[in-house]
């Protein structure tokens, strides 16, 4: 893309068609800003896959007019591809405290903190870059210490808004979102708003975080003896309610989990939660106290299979184990994809016979979304009242939702841009236009190795993890090119009720391949190989209605 | 199990501590007979595997004392298993005749109509087997002809509820259940009731499909151009309201996919399903009508990637196009972990431009279970006022609601059994008790196979589908044991960034090994293959922190 004067540019190099690896980008003449720098967890289709982050490719390509890396708040799908872009780019980032403290964390994993450059801003910092100024506006969300971002640019003000719900008794008053200045912002004048659409298909307004307060301390007063609770690490208004409500229950706290001790560290050492002097307790302290006196708070809520919550469950976490009439609450709802890994845990502490408060979304009372519902969208547009809108940060059909109440509050009609990742809008004199697209993708993190693992070795896990695989070894004689010895035949991941007879069928099929081959003076490594494979391939789904991956290898001596 | 005179016995192949597979037994003296025979979906860790059904050992070793296998209804996770069972043991099948149609369909795929005896029931039929009498009273679920069952044994009745819902208001009018059968039944006195569990966790009382039926109308009379609608081909009553609100709209309706086309057939032919003249049209004349005259009824309500549904939202169902304004109606809840798949149909259908209605639950009022709430659950337990309560069709937290519910009107603490599969219980001189268990479990279903995967197989299909395999291929001499070429690597499904190097090590760890186990004299080919796989295993890990499955093969020439 080439730099032009006069055009403010803005795109998204995830987020948009998807819910994660957020990465959003404004350009203006030599500067390049960037909003977030997410990663996303693999479906189940993408085998062994362990982390996806946005394709940075253009990014590098400009390295040089890449200025800055803001960070709205510190989700995973906002920061987890932090150090894998600082990799690449060691630009300054500016974060919030709290924010900036999960993303030292990070960093400390990945041996990069003492190189990068991270800058502490607040709600009223105020930041240049080439002729974009940029200021903040505090939003409500469910973690704390949560930007709104606006940019003032030659062409006129842009908005995102950060991941915000309307919450007015937040657990903790300074986590209330800044309406006055947000209608300042709007009364200035809002180009384009950038807003949030995960909720955009539910109606009404996001219940408040105090609706959990109650329904814990409940809780906490009818449960008999342990009390085992699992919410996000991150939600520290949530950790500060379940603090609260163990202070008036005389009951101990216990933190299992490594993300959990961490983030609680990181919050309370930056002045987010406070935790009276002496409840907190070692986990190997959890026996040594009569049960009603324990609280355990713990990680898993989306049924992580290697975290404590799952562990608990299966009596796999040492030192601690679940009894019958304890209670378990889970204070967080599943994320789309781990119902069932959420329900299996439940189903596994009513085995134990403990007590298990739980529920889809808010029905148990202890668990509040974070993200705004239709009216808080609603709310967001009114305020801003831009000229043109861009919903972000959701899969398509929360887009389109998002851009129905855009209209419905005064949004005009073709002024809304639904865009996938790397569909730029152009604003030169007002107007706003889609046409040009950047090269955008997901980059796959494997183990130790980043953007390797492509499409062909998927394919490959895909057919072994359904059909499994045959391997055919022939032995050839460089010289004359006979076979040495028989073909040898292995399975793996794969079964016939009667092997010794494929065995015998893939040494005859093989055997007549080479021969015919050799006749026909076409006996070459390749040819050789597509033959043999197509033969077995036909022969097993003939015979077995399978299609495992047939993999032949041939040994010149 | 040995026969004995005086005990009825009652025990579950399937179905309990799962959704899926239900199959349930009661015994007395020389009797057995089953109730219902279905089969599961596998989720996502069980990988390649087509089905699961019931093991049935425990059967198979007592042909001779298994009389009838009872179906309550033709849902697939209640005669998904029948072939295979009948396979091992035919017994006559007893079942209405709508059930019957489906059955037969079944049948004829695997070629067992013709042996099989398939006897026709209806509400007011009369069975005996030895000293159990069999009576039957009809029950309203999300397809036709469903029934419940009460056993008349010489230890008192025990009733079978099948899947139900109390609908008062069905769409067809002989669909309503039988109250005062049931009340009847009650009065005379239930000694034990099973009863289906799958919405215990949800409050109130299931909506009448008669809301449907208004939503439809209203969705068919909005519509400019085609409707498709996706729902399940089996629930007749939905598709005799998309027929209605067709007629009233003046559309013709094509049907799309095989199992649409054969449920449809089964309904029209034997009566539970009124179609006017001329409406149906082929799906080849979808374009010779305006879009405005057209609805078209298609399979793949709950996402599946090969169905009529998700290939309409890709554009690949040929010779029939989704278009811009057309209307798209999921007219189905997702079934817990279709979620994503079916959402990903929305989204795609958005991009088409398409009107999409869809909504979890019943919140598009598209959709109404087929399976009780609370409510319902506390009617028949009101009705059947049984002595003792066993919950069945469900996981463990729904049973444990179930149990709550039988208690809150009034069936003692303490007589309601939360069993396994396997675990029987025993009535004789009137008192229940569980002690005994017979061996049950999964058989997996693999393309042709029944049977033979078992968990090494899957062990092994999960690792490649991580981290990919690693294959090394050594030739050495029968009479010298030397190495006769180099070890050749090969990869699937794993890439390093740097293969070359990988290779070049892999060769010199595979070489050194080779020789000091000579100089050992200790070159078995199993502590060969053994070492060379721990050495690669290790240097892989060290290296790249991934596991792929090491496969070593030697050759000897």
């Amino acid at each position: 893309m080439s730099t032009n004067e006069n055009i403010l540019s803005i795109f998204a190099l995830g987020g948009l068609n998807e819910i994660g690896k957020n990465m959003y980008a404004i350009e203006y003449a030599d500067d390049i800003i960037i909003i977030d720098c997410g990663n996303k967890f693999p479906d189940e289709s993408l085998l062994g896959i362990d982390l996806i982050i946005p394709d940075i490719t253009y990014l590098i390509e400009n390295k040089d007019r890449v200025k800055a890396l803001l960070v709205t708040h510190g989700h995973e799908d906002h920061i987890g591809g932090i150090p894998f872009f600082l990799k690449k780019l060691n630009v300054p980032v500016y974060a919030t405290r709290f924010t900036l403290g999960l993303i030292e964390i990070k960093l400390k994993e990945h041996k990069l903190l003492r190189e990068s450059e991270l800058v502490e801003i607040n709600a009223s910092s105020k930041l240049a870059f080439g002729k974009i100024r940029v200021e903040f506006f505090r939003v409500t969300h469910s973690i704390p210490d949560c930007l709104g971002i606006v940019f003032r640019t030659p062409e006129g003000n842009v908005v995102h808004t950060g991941d915000f719900k309307f919450d007015l008794t937040p657990e903790q008053r300074e986590e209330r979102p800044d309406i006055h200045k947000m209608a300042d912002i709007g009364n200035e004048g809002v180009l384009l708003l950038l807003s949030e659409s995960t909720n955009a298909e539910r109606p009404g307004l996001t219940p408040s975080e105090q609706m959990v307060a109650d329904h814990l301390e409940v809780a906490f007063m009818n449960a008999e003896r342990k009390i085992i609770l699992s919410t996000f690490a991150s939600n520290v208004s949530r950790v500060q309610q379940v603090v609260n409500a163990a202070y008036k229950t005389n009951r101990k706290l216990a933190l299992l989990g490594r993300s959990m001790v961490n983030v609680v560290e990181v919050a309370i050492e930056r002045g987010y939660l406070t935790v009276p002097d002496g409840m907190l307790i070692d986990q190997n302290d959890i026996n040594e106290l009569p049960p009603e006196k324990v609280a355990i708070l713990c990680t898993g809520s989306q049924g992580e299979p290697l975290a404590a919550l799952a562990r608990l469950s299966t009596g796999n976490f040492r030192g601690v184990e679940v009894l019958p009439k304890d209670t378990v609450i889970l204070a967080a709802g599943p994320i789309p994809g781990n119902e069932k890994s959420v329900t299996s845990i439940v189903d596994n502490f009513y085995a134990i016979g403990a007590k298990v408060i739980y529920g889809s979304g808010s029905s148990s009372g202890m668990h509040v979304s974070g993200h705004g519902y239709q009216e808080d969208l609603k709310l967001m547009l009114t305020l801003m009242k831009p000229k043109y809108f861009v919903p972000i940060h959701g899969e398509l059909r929360m887009l389109h939702h998002h851009r129905l109440l855009a209209e419905s509050v005064g949004v005009e009609q073709g002024n809304t841009f639904i865009i996938n990742n790397g569909d730029i809008i152009d604003i030169e004199h007002g107007i706003a236009r889609q046409t040009r697209h950047i090269p955008v993708g997901n980059t796959y993190v494997d183990g130790g190795d980043v953007g390797n693992v492509g499409d062909f070795v998927l394919r490959d896990r895909k057919q072994f993890s359904e059909d499994g695989m045959l391997i055919v070894v022939l032995t050839i004689s460089k010289t004359e090119g006979k076979m040495l010895s028989e073909p040898e035949t292995m399975s793996r991941g794969f079964t016939d009720s009667d092997f010794s007879e494929l065995r015998k069928k893939v040494k005859q099929l093989t055997t007549r391949i080479v021969n015919e081959l050799q006749e026909e003076n076409r006996s070459e490594r390749k040819v050789l190989k597509r033959e043999i494979k197509k033969s077995i391939q036909q022969h097993v789904f003939n015979k077995m209605k399978k299609k495992p991956m047939v993999v032949p290898i041939i040994i010149e001596i």
